[in-house]
């Protein structure tokens, strides 16, 4: 952490040879901006502070996720109505509080560098995005290193608890059974959370530093400037409004209720943040201005600039439905792939893994339509509004998920999202980097795209093998102590819970650092060594190709889940389980995370990189 | 079929509106070319004429491995050695049979084109690519067909063979046991033999296509224009001379012997072919010349060229080692996975998923440096004359793959050079429909290289469901079997193979039409609506995704192949089949047919493509 830190001071504190003095501005030669050094300095602090508010957010999270467990378990007792509403009511909590948290520490970040910066914006953006790189740095540990905690402890119960012994989930005669709660609430809460708060924090450092050289950033319009945070204010209010409609406005009386009341969540907030962005749009933008496309200037009108937010908010309500549709299984694809259990768990297996694959097709067209829509309006500034757009509505997201098991709308967000996020700080990476075009018919950028697509599977290969050694050790252990421990399949005796949370904590913070390594070095790597064009290549690529990988674990095997609890079905669900939650979201963050630390150190690979083409 | 002929024909034809006069070329303004109409009705032929060929190639093949088989039985009374050459001798009569046949009917076909187009080249050229497209076409229906074929047959009898009934592999009492052999020679060899065939067709076609454009075709210097058919050539000499080395200059005593001499063949051939190339390049090629690339002709000398095919075939050999290495159960990644059995399925089928993801990683960066150098020395054509080179020790390369499941060696070789054919018909593809950039940066090119990347998953998921469900109606099947028919356990009583053999039949030619129909119609339907550039796009996003999808389920779970006859192993083994012999090998088939379909038919999408642009 603090080695990167430094790693960031000094690379780009190198760009201008450590020089103390004022430099004429990259895009408006006749200003003088600050000079490089100041620029990594506030880059380095804004890495810190990002990286602080997305440890402070996944540690509340799961703070909140603690304490209405709970609760909700007391008010279970009083009814179905009740326990729903304070499991609602915590979820949306955590998604106001992730908001929020990001939101304001940002805004006063912003506000405080201006006192240094002045009118320099080129500057103060360029610092301001080390922000985003600090929040996703830590999302990238909370989620590989939750995922394999959670998976071991999960697997290694599973597969003793359930297929070998036959005792229920979650039974407290399984030792491991501890571990696994523990690793639920790190993986998914807290994993999550960052997941989300990094999203947050990039897409909004992406739109800004493209604003900052486009009008609003020329004529030093703030309001204008500070758009994509008022599009995600208005998020929260929107949210809050909502969970009104399901808290006080309507009861949930019986437990059928609680799916169409939370699917009327998604659609009510999604139409009141329609007409939240118009108002925003319509009081916030002047009507017609100029937003950088690669080196030209082009021209948008407000209204266009509220269609792109608008296609994002819209295909997130798209995803969240057919991510539901295909997890669900109250509808036919789940069911199809319980129906195949009959017949052994191959059959599931590849059953799962096919509906997997195939649950990828309208979320991808959706994320293109929307790509394409706000990309011709708005170049990558649309691009990244838009992906503020999907997020805006992110708390009533994080309340439904936190409700249960249901489904994983929030999951389909959170990959749509960084689709969309990954692709606005790779345009702002190439804006930064003064590439005009990223042309696949070179070789530099052809081998990027093919070694990029590579990406995703090499780090799914090594979190996947970490499951499954820490699983190895997981199972061993749970049948150790099944066997040599008297009366504990009798319930008289207690397992030795402590040995399991053991192996999987040991498990998760040895076995994080490979994949970790991978995805903070690579573009280090290839930037110093083969240049921006392979940079860009490599982005690309990783984005093209870990957008469906994510997507598709993310679906593959959720299915067997609805399934009796049969001995098939758990063979299927322990595999599709280190896929989902462990390789999948973590591939979310890989694209991201690639991304943002490309655009952090644009102007140093920029000036310093491609070494290998420079001395052959 | 048919169809498909009289849409090129029609496509084709409409280029120029039908016209029976020549025009101007394109390349050339002052010389006149052969009418698009005349282009379109050559194309068609040579499109018959591969689709032909493919299957007397095809069909052939399982002729040749059907009476091997018979006599390799017989010889393996004599001894190993005896029983080793017959098996040798059949695979590589299979290589030289491939490779001869595609080159001499492609050989004739360019001398009876050339009689009607003279001295127009790039017209005679441009027609010729059709043959590559018949080829791989039926290629499609093979693999895709025999695929399924095979493997609902071998999951349905592994599962309830092996995993219920506990009796050995091929065991005549299991009623799926012909339908299974059957399958193994219908997608195994004729399979991988239009596969393979098709690859050679089309990288001719590829490198044949450039060159046509280039100073070979601008100066009607026919034996330097047939490079790409030389170097092939020699590629059968100098297997010829290798296989002599294994059944001739040394014998085979043991079974310990026969994976050393196997390898040795591999490194022999490749050394040899080195020498070969440069032979041929010397004699044939002028010391320097022309290459066309993207709008600009590039000068190259002859020893660059010589290079581009050495490194195509040396990444070959390295692909084929690092293929054996994860797939033979000599070496430790096999090992890990058969040892992860032993805490059951589930870590059994995350180890070889994990295997398979980690496998790409080498051949990926050998195709990465290929691309990079072939490229560089002479772009495009020098792409095509590396795939030509990875394919030129082929015969060798089938001749150790015939002889059993050692290693799929030929696989790695089929993954490796698709990538490469695939880029090099991509390029002729762009330089056909008038393209000089393929920018990432414009929202056409990528959303196509987002969706492109999609379509493999896609792709997959349909096949997987489809051997799912096939393999679902098997095991109902051979259930029913050994439940109604009295003696069949014991021996005394036949079961009912036709029945198994029908079910196997009916559902792969039932079920390779939605994904055949996808492969087909995704590039007219994209480069008709959405034009040449969004097109592109695909054809990128198809390439790098497609690989590694294809190379990962190859390898994916071979895994568990060499591990004891337990349960949890057949289960892996069975989830992994359908990814390795089904999706996998179809995906290198999938981006190779959509780049030489989209290549054939870029006359016409540069012309009239694009519409849904056009009206809004």
């Amino acid at each position: 952490m603090v080695a990167f830190a430094i790693l960031i001071f000094v690379f780009l504190g190198s760009v201008e040879g450590f020089s103390t003095k004022s430099q004429p501005c990259t895009y408006d030669n006749t200003r003088m901006c600050k000079p490089a050094l100041a620029t990594a300095a506030f880059s380095t602090l804004s890495f810190l502070l990002g990286a602080f508010t997305s440890v402070v957010s996944g540690f509340l999270g799961m703070k909140i996720a603690t304490f209405a467990n709970a609760r909700t378990t007391l008010e279970a007792r009083k009814g179905v109505g009740k326990a729903f509403i304070v499991a609602f009511r915590s979820g949306a909590v955590m998604g106001f509080l992730l908001a929020a948290n990001g939101l304001l520490v940002l805004y006063i970040a912003i506000n405080l560098f201006k006192l240094y910066y002045g009118s320099d914006w080129e500057g103060l953006f360029e610092a301001i995005t080390g922000y985003g790189l600090g929040g996703s740095s830590m999302a990238l540990f909370g989620r590989v290193g939750g995922g394999i905690y959670t998976k071991a402890a999960d697997v290694g119960a599973d597969l003793v608890g359930k297929v070998e012994r036959n005792i229920p989930e979650d039974d407290p005669r399984n030792p491991a059974v501890i571990a696994d709660n523990v690793g639920d609430n790190v993986g998914d809460i807290a994993g999550m959370g960052s997941d989300l708060f990094g999203s947050y924090a990039e897409s909004s450092c992406a739109a800004l530093v493209v604003a900052s050289i486009s009008s609003f950033g020329i004529t030093h319009d703030l309001t204008a400037m500070l758009y994509p945070l008022l599009v995600s204010s208005v998020g929260i209010l929107v949210c809050l409004l909502t969970t009104l409609f399901a808290t006080d406005f309507f009861e949930v009386k019986s437990v059928e209720e609680i799916e169409p009341a939370l699917k009327k969540q998604l659609i009510i907030s999604t139409v009141l943040m329609t007409f939240g962005i118009a108002i925003v749009s319509w009081i916030s933008l002047p009507s017609t201005f100029t937003i950088f496309n690669f080196g030209v200037q082009k021209e948008v009108k407000s209204w266009e600039l509220f269609l792109c937010v608008a296609v994002g908010l819209w295909a997130g309500l798209i995803i969240g439905f057919v991510t539901e549709y295909y997890t669900s299984n109250a509808y036919s694809p789940v069911q199809d792939v319980a129906d195949s259990c009959r017949t052994g768990a191959a059959t599931n297996v590849i059953f799962g893994l096919a509906l997997g694959y195939k649950s990828v097709i309208i979320p991808i067209l959706a994320i293109a339509v929307s790509i394409f829509v706000s990309f011709s309006f708005a170049a990558m500034y649309g691009i990244a509004v838009a992906a503020l757009g999907m997020l805006s509505t992110i708390a009533t997201g994080l309340a439904i998920d936190a409700y249960g098991p249901i489904s994983d709308n929030a999951g389909g967000f959170a990959i749509g999202s960084a689709a969309l996020v990954s692709l606005a700080l790779f345009g702002a990476f190439v804006s930064r980097a003064d590439i005009s075009t990223v042309d696949v018919l070179t070789p530099k950028v052809f081998i990027g795209l093919l070694v990029g697509a590579m990406l995703p599977y090499w780090f799914s290969a090594m979190t996947m093998k970490s499951v499954g050694s820490a699983a190895l050790k997981m199972v061993e252990e749970v049948r150790r102590q099944f066997n040599t421990i008297p009366g504990l399949m009798e319930g008289t005796a207690k397992p030795d819970y402590a040995n399991c949370v053991k192996i999987s904590t040991d498990a998760s913070i040895k076995e994080m650092i490979p994949p970790g390594a991978l995805v903070m070095l690579t573009p280090l790597i290839v930037g110093i060594f083969f240049g921006v064009e392979t940079l860009s290549g490599v982005l690309a690529g990783a984005l093209v190709s870990g957008v469906q990988a994510g997507a598709s674990d993310h679906a593959r095997a959720l299915g067997p889940k609805g399934s009796a609890a049969h001995k098939a079905a758990v063979i299927g669900d322990t595999v599709g389980d280190p896929l989902k939650d462990t390789s999948g979201p973590s591939l979310n963050i890989l694209i991201k995370l690639m991304a943002v630390e490309s655009l952090v150190f644009a102007p140093f690979f920029a000036a310093h990189g491609g070494l290998l083409f420079k001395i052959f």
